[in-house]
């Protein structure tokens, strides 16, 4: 992350300016405000706005005039049995704003999210950074042998060298060309006067999917929490989980009770199928089931032994 | 509207309350927090938290680090560019919540607005209030004989007071109907410990459309202002106008420059097909253009006269 | 249900007609194509249109050029994956529209669905018809004491006499006079041509939420799956259940293996959260785990000993 | 365009079946279905499923038993005056699904539209195709010196060589280090048995944004109308208008009496704010309005003449 001087500064004046509301105020989360959070080699997390906290949620789920506030153990319950039941719509009353610096690949899964709200950097308009995502040497991983869309061992020695060598190189001689071709210089002036120099709609098409790409995205508590459910889980694709694993922090400074729920009851989570719930019950009661007779396919035992900590 | 002791308490201590943010905070709408403002005969609107100001429109727009402001005139330049030319996803980056008391008709027609967010008091939970609309005499309107879907002249005399016995007649004894099924008492005790007492969720159904209910409505700036063009519009029926208008206020207060392009560029605004602009140019050209070579339908030319301001 | 003869005349029209076409065709559910399926006393349930079936979704997984198919237990391996893992995606790539006919206290349940099309009837512009629900004995349910929104042991005897006279009584009542303030005879004319007549946007307030309203509702497959699997719950609302139940047998007509899949892995599943999967591998290896010492609340031990079909 | 024998054997299977359907159809959309259209160098657009047509948007709207059709120039009077006033619902009824192939910049702004249902090809699961987008000569522009997001002339000469040059070659090299880095043969064998491979979700971030990716995508017609309102305009990018041209012609063959509404009624269409609607009023009755004190802005007074196609 390579934050300019201006940057920095604005952020700065953004942090010490302040004001009296009477608003649901989060001091945990007031004290992260603006600030960026790295995230690989040149991203960042910002949480830049909020709306509400752990008792909006109650207050919604209550239709209530005042705060909503009965006792704490109260109220904390209440959270963890709408959490648990998925009664989703009081946690749609609270609402995060991010600024988010991301490559455009990871941008690019991110975005399947619809219930979001987005404004993205636009390079039809203006010219991208030269930035570009290189995985650290522990995340350059070999294709899984195993799993389709999955990662198997990190490469090592020449093979690592090489393939770094020519992310990096590919990056900066396409971003190098990107710019040739657009033949503006940093006060706007042509480089070559004697060139037009290419639209920036155009030019953009020779990045590679590793530039990085930033944007505004802001959403309710539920969609969050979706989110996170699928994007910090184990099978997420790393460079979005680092993401999802500054925005886990940041949730649990704004709704700690919230968040406490959603990690026992959505994180930690396994869903079993009607058949699954019989053999445990058959299992419980002594029996010793085996996959041949247990009327679910072996890929299903698998992941359900595996849910177990069992051998399959 | 008729709060109890208890409500207005419960809002004197939220108004009371106050904290140190560094969030954008709006003192106009500060003001009016937490307070609920009149709407029909028992009916309110209140405004119960709200994220963002116009500056967060500029920001987001411009993906910027600090406040995004320029110079005011520049903001103000950018806001109505955005709002004429239907850039909308940095309208979105604004958020507010409402706590509105409404009748059930009206809700029925409020709810059909999806981009929202939506907690109402659950009937099959509580016991609905026995409170229910009855127009004022000048909102006692015919049946339109030209819109079928419209509102012709205001009744009078017998027929306006006959129709007012009857409404209040069986609102009050379909709610007390309901109570007697109910069976409890205030103090959660049976009126009749002789009966069981029908379910809640089935004792509703004998409650008229006339019955308040309430909820808390959260939606986005962009989703709002669709909202208020559609529901504060002359075409929208009375009763939900009443409260777009009361809306439309706390817009003012809460992001005037967004809230005057909103009545430059869509309230007031006409949009003409291809073949209606066309008529337009030869009539400014001097030429006295008729319905019948104009190109358009009898109806489609009365449209376009009376948004002209001339005689069809 | 009392269809008209001409409602069962264009009806009967609709079914004799056939076209011949390229898509996806599912014989069995063209089979009940626009039939009006009856639910509760006077609603019913039609599908009326209908886009892809099973394969349509292994299709879209695949981004195939052709029709998707390997071989058959190929593509059913396939689609019970998807679900089991909620890869949610591709079953949105199946459309179905359904005209539906239900009292307005279902249909308000019903519209908090957000992500579905409706175009319901419209009591401001039209008339609606004196129909109204009323609950068969079996269901006039009291009060459940256990559960707050819940039923408990059916009504008897002169209490449930009462209950349906009160209701039946004041459906009737409420329609009359919604009638008389119309003022509007079959033919149009004025029923008393001394009076005006109330405004429809107005007078409909005087109806019953148990009045009968209908709607055309179209959704894809993943979200009608997620409104069958909280609406056909044992928790969902008698009424509402019944329509979903009716709607459950169009799914297996029209997407044989998602049903199925469905039924296992959603309608019957149960999860568990990290400290009950962790309850269960104790109970599993031979410890007899008591809630004292279980790590969870009481309510959570309940539920989870209720899942698992043990004594709490 | 390059599809491989097998693809187009599939599609021609695909063409030749048919079926008997209940359902409404459209023979001038089910000539065209399933064949792929030509869009940029390698791109194309396939309409692959569809649901309702012209006559379903009238059924819905009266929420009517039968095919709703009364008389045609009726049916069709209705349609323009629901697009007219923007009465969505009814749009909302019918369902088309594409199969689209595109280069990822386009992708990236065609997934902004929210509303719509996407499965993309997984370049986590599999390999992408050596295609890339390359501007015809004719589609080479400068940037525009007027419009910050817009195009200027076409470039010329070196300069148009030697950017075709850059953007050919770099697509080439980085794609060759992609398949290099895989090292996975067209058997699935490792190319060199030295090395692993690098994971296929890593490798493809070097991949530009020109390369060509698909997916389906399916959306409703009032959906679909606002999406062509936006891509088919003139100020859209002019790869993702080549697009949006030919759906428009699929528009034409799938609902024609709704296709030429929205051309009359939205293509074409202008919408003027209240004081430039006064500043027509007053041209109209014969003043010499000029911009000075004209109250509205220089910029705005330019769009404004502009669109009354007179000098500003």
């Amino acid at each position: 992350m390579a934050l300019t001087e201006q940057q920095l500064a604005e952020i700065a004046a953004q942090r010490a300016a302040s004001a009296t509301t009477r608003r649901a105020t989060v001091p945990a989360l007031e004290a992260m405000l603006f600030e960026a959070r790295e995230v690989l080699d040149h991203g960042f997390v910002r949480v830049v706005d909020y709306m509400g906290d752990d008792s909006a949620v109650v207050q919604a789920a209550r239709v209530s005039y005042g705060r909503g506030t009965r006792r704490t153990t109260e109220d904390a319950g209440l959270i963890r049995y709408l959490l648990r039941h998925r009664h989703t719509t009081p946690f749609e009353m609270c609402e995060i704003k991010f600024h988010i610096k991301l490559p455009i690949f990871v941008a690019r899964q991110w975005i399947r999210h619809r219930t979001a709200n987005v404004n993205e950097y636009s390079a039809r308009y203006s010219i991208l950074d030269r930035e570009f995502y290189l995985p650290a040497p522990e995340h350059l991983a070999a294709q899984s042998v195993i799993n389709r869309q999955g990662r198997g061992a990190v490469l090592q020695g020449q093979e690592a060298e090489d393939v770094l060598n020519l992310l990096r190189g590919d990056a900066m001689q396409t971003y190098d060309h990107y710019a040739a071709m657009l033949n503006e210089g940093p006060d706007g002036a042509p480089l070559d006067p004697e060139r037009q120099g290419l639209a920036r709609e155009l030019a953009r098409m020779n990045l590679t999917l590793n530039t990085y790409t930033q944007w505004y995205w802001k959403t309710d508590l539920h969609n969050l929490l979706h989110f996170l459910s699928l994007r910090a889980d184990a099978h997420a694709q790393y460079e979005i989980r680092a993401y999802a694993d500054v925005m886990l922090e940041a949730l649990h400074a704004w709704v700690p009770i919230t968040a406490q729920a959603f990690r026992d009851y959505r994180l930690g989570a396994v869903t079993f199928s009607a058949p699954m719930l019989d053999i445990i019950k058959r299992m419980l009661a002594g029996e010793a089931v085996e996959q041949a007779t247990s009327g679910i396919s072996k890929r299903e035992w698998t992941e359900m032994m595996a849910a177990l900590g069992r051998a399959a």
